[in-house]
């Protein structure tokens, strides 16, 4: 009997073709990631439970995967330790009635006690067959996958310290693992690009991710827009209407603007608790619009009385001004309504979306100035960004932006004809490969029907035809699969035609 | 307090100095691989413990990780179960005892009954205090962590047969993970990387599989030796002496002809009870040497009577004719003592080592007629090797091979004079990122002492000095880390200089 192979459900396997696709994508940011000097780390798949525990909040707990080795599941330490528990609590039991039965009783308690034991006897063999139950197995485990590259990443700074140099740049591209429920879109295994810099409050490391975000996307041929918002702004708003705790119902509020008008907006505000007074402070933040330097000069005298919101400006402003000076081909927007992962950060908020397609953010970031606090390393400021790869895959996909230019296919396939032809073919390809052309020799000599299908579905360009005549002149009749165009050339001839194509 | 942060045994964190170098490893191999027309595929880390168990051997069974979700393991089902276990053994005790008392007693039993309530009421408390306990809690694992990439593959090309081409030529590098006791140069984490053709018995694939290691080390500019056998050699072997059940044996024994003799060694082989007529006719074999061509000669005449053994060497002939053809640069040789998972390969095995440096094999693999069997697609042959990341990483090391020029390093660093110089630098970086040049501007206006230390620590080769003075004219001063030069260059004459360094 064989098995029905599947995979647990969440996860994915990828064909060649989505793996192309992929690694267009990861290949593009990489390269973009060291284009400005970042570096690349990896960490482990698992981490200490103490690592990753309590710092996604009560929900991200639940939603870590626990590793136990096979060896330690195997041991009985921990059934040892739930039996012993057990026979504590019936000796516990039986102790208590014996003193019951001796305090109610003047006479001869022998039989009693003799009732007494034989109870006893019975709950311990439950017990025993329980012990011996092979379906039930119990472990305690210590270890966890990785629930985003963030922990794992400031655990690694802190680790490493010694070793690293301060401002540290690094990216990191590795999946990660979520015990979420699984759902069209969300997996329980995808990959993160982050990339990070730590110790380095410059805002020049701000105005780089910003040309990150602008070169990968260029270089994918995705308009995007990439908004901008200041954290510290969010609190000099919050301190001017004297309603600190709530900036996130005001943030969530005002984020609804374009959609439900502003009276609606007014009266979620007043539903979350929002004072009369502090919502009509509120209304010329809610209606800000028009080019980031309006917004930026809008803000300056609203929150004129704010010292942390002046400081906030003073950033975006900073930001934008270093920013305009180079070539950026993406829009860059004040959006004031950006919150994300509040309380984590301190600085800058970043959130790209694509134009021209319905999707939620692709990538998301921003400054956080403790991340390494809580395992031991005070006052390292950071700032980072993360890139979604599936979402960018959808993006592209939907944008239809994947060109087979930029995908590493295989680029030529010899037919097969049989063993004398092969031994010809394989020197001629020695060659092709060796000017960097990924090509293949069908290996067996099959009909022509299934080779030329093979190479369909490889998307391969390019078939070399090599039979007795060819072999005669040294020659190789090259067909292009997409015109159906087919000349004979030499193997020189053929690695120009193929360089070029 | 600060948590010590530390990382799961046997398990590694990468700093860019090792991902730059391993990523030159990967990138070679891969490069390699492409060139030969296999594309990438990626399974999840997750599989399914009935796709992993029973296929490594009980030894396999006990290194796997299994993996709880948390969601389950927090759930109650486990725990209710193995309650609702012990609440029967209580009742069913209760109900023994009842009836024991009422078939020794005639009176009245109202009091006996009373006890017995209680005695019940107390050991029901026992089991509920074990439920509350925060500290014990139970699951079932149904998912384990990848011990390879072979199992994964056969899986995925069983599941995935109607979306792939056959023949399927895939490459795959990710890591797998094992519970082993970890010790020097074996972790619990590490990568494979798999490169297999299944569904085609042409010999073409062994030549290929020769070539790929060939390139991919002349490449890596290590000079390599490929150990050849087939197993088919060796079942003729077994079957003309008539052991064939002790193959395993006779190959241990005579790989140990080096280093202790010919007579220790028939005298390991007659301690292990071959018989001395089978000890006889191996001699031959055991002093088997020679070119390759001389030990097939002679093999044809050993092995005459076998038709298997006949097959493998003209299966072997066949891949020593059409290697000879090719520009091969690495030593092929055949080894009969070459066995590796004997039950498991059934036509051709490859090992790969090094050359001048003390290493166990770097690559493995061979031919197998049955991988995906198991999962209920019979009869597909594949055949694929194996490369070693780790061991080729011990190698370079040790011969002193990653050189710079290979190494994927940041090449300019802008040191940091302030804001005015920023802003003429940043546009200066903007051109040489362009031009496909790794650089960065280090971000703080710190001490130039602290922005060398820097550049040295991450192996930047030039740092470019940008003043009032080069501001005036245009121009940069660039500073060669290695050799001191300094040289006052446009921005065009940098890059020029960048691109031939």
């Amino acid at each position: 009997m064989s098995q029905k192979p599947a995979i647990p459900k969440g996860t994915r396997d990828f064909i060649p073709q989505e793996m192309i696709r992929r690694n267009y994508i990861f290949d593009t940011i990489k390269s973009v990631f060291q284009q400005y000097g970042f570096l690349p780390i990896e960490t482990p798949a698992m981490e200490n439970l103490s690592t990753l525990m309590g710092k996604y909040g009560e929900e991200g707990d639940k939603l870590l995967f626990k590793i136990l080795d096979s060896g330690d599941y195997l041991k009985k330490n921990t059934i040892d330790e739930i039996i012993n528990v057990l026979l504590n609590e019936i000796n516990f039991t039986r102790d208590k009635l014996q003193n019951e039965i001796l305090s109610n009783k003047n006479g001869d308690i022998t039989e009693d006690k003799n009732k007494l034991e034989k109870l006893t006897e019975f709950a311990v063999k439950g017990i025993e067959l329980f012990n011996n139950s092979k379906n039930i197995t119990l472990n305690i485990s210590e270890k966890g996958l990785r629930y985003d590259l963030t922990v794992p990443f400031a655990r690694f700074v802190v680790q490493h310290q010694n070793e690293i140099t301060f401002p540290f740049k690094r990216y990191q591209i590795q999946p990660v693992w979520r015990a979420d429920r699984p759902q069209k879109g969300r997996y329980r295994e995808f990959y993160q690009c982050d990339v990070d810099v730590v110790g380095s409050d410059s805002l020049i490391n701000e105005v780089e991710l910003i040309q990150i975000v602008d070169n990968v996307f260029e270089k994918l041929n995705v308009e995007v827009t990439i908004k901008i918002n200041n954290r510290k702004i969010l609190s000099g708003i919050a301190e001017i209407i004297g309603e600190a705790d709530k900036i996130i119902d005001i943030t969530v509020a005002i984020d609804k603007l374009d959609k439900i008008g502003l009276e609606k907006v007014n009266e979620e505000l007043s539903a979350k608790g929002i004072s009369e007074k502090a919502i009509a402070q509120l209304q010329p933040i809610i209606n800000l619009s028009g080019t980031n330097v309006e917004k930026i000069a809008d803000l300056k005298s609203i929150l004129s009385s704010s010292t942390i919101g002046q400081k906030g400006i003073a950033e975006l402003e900073q930001v934008f001004k270093l920013s305009s000076n180079l070539n950026i081909q993406s829009k860059i927007e004040l959006d004031l309504t950006l919150a994300r992962g509040l309380n984590y950060y301190t600085g800058a908020i970043f959130e790209v979306k694509a134009n021209h397609v319905e999707m939620g953010s692709i990538c998301g970031g921003g400054r956080y100035d403790d991340l390494t606090g809580i395992f031991g390393l005070k006052d390292v400021s950071g700032v980072g960004i993360s890139f979604g790869a599936d979402r960018i895959y959808d993006v592209l996909q939907q944008l239809n932006r994947f060109q087979s230019q930029n995908l590493n296919n295989v680029k030529l396939m010899f037919a097969n004809f049989g063993e004398l032809e092969t031994v010809y073919c394989m020197k001629m390809l020695e060659k092709v490969r060796k000017a960097g052309i990924n090509a293949e020799l069908y290996p067996d000599a099959a009909k022509m029907k299934k080779q030329f299908s093979y190479a369909d579905s490889k998307e391969i360009k390019f078939v070399a035809i090599v039979g007795e005549n060819e072999m005669q002149v040294n020659k190789v009749s090259l067909k292009n699969m997409t015109t159906g165009e087919q000349k004979t050339l030499s193997v020189e001839e053929m690695i120009e035609v193929l360089k070029n194509n």
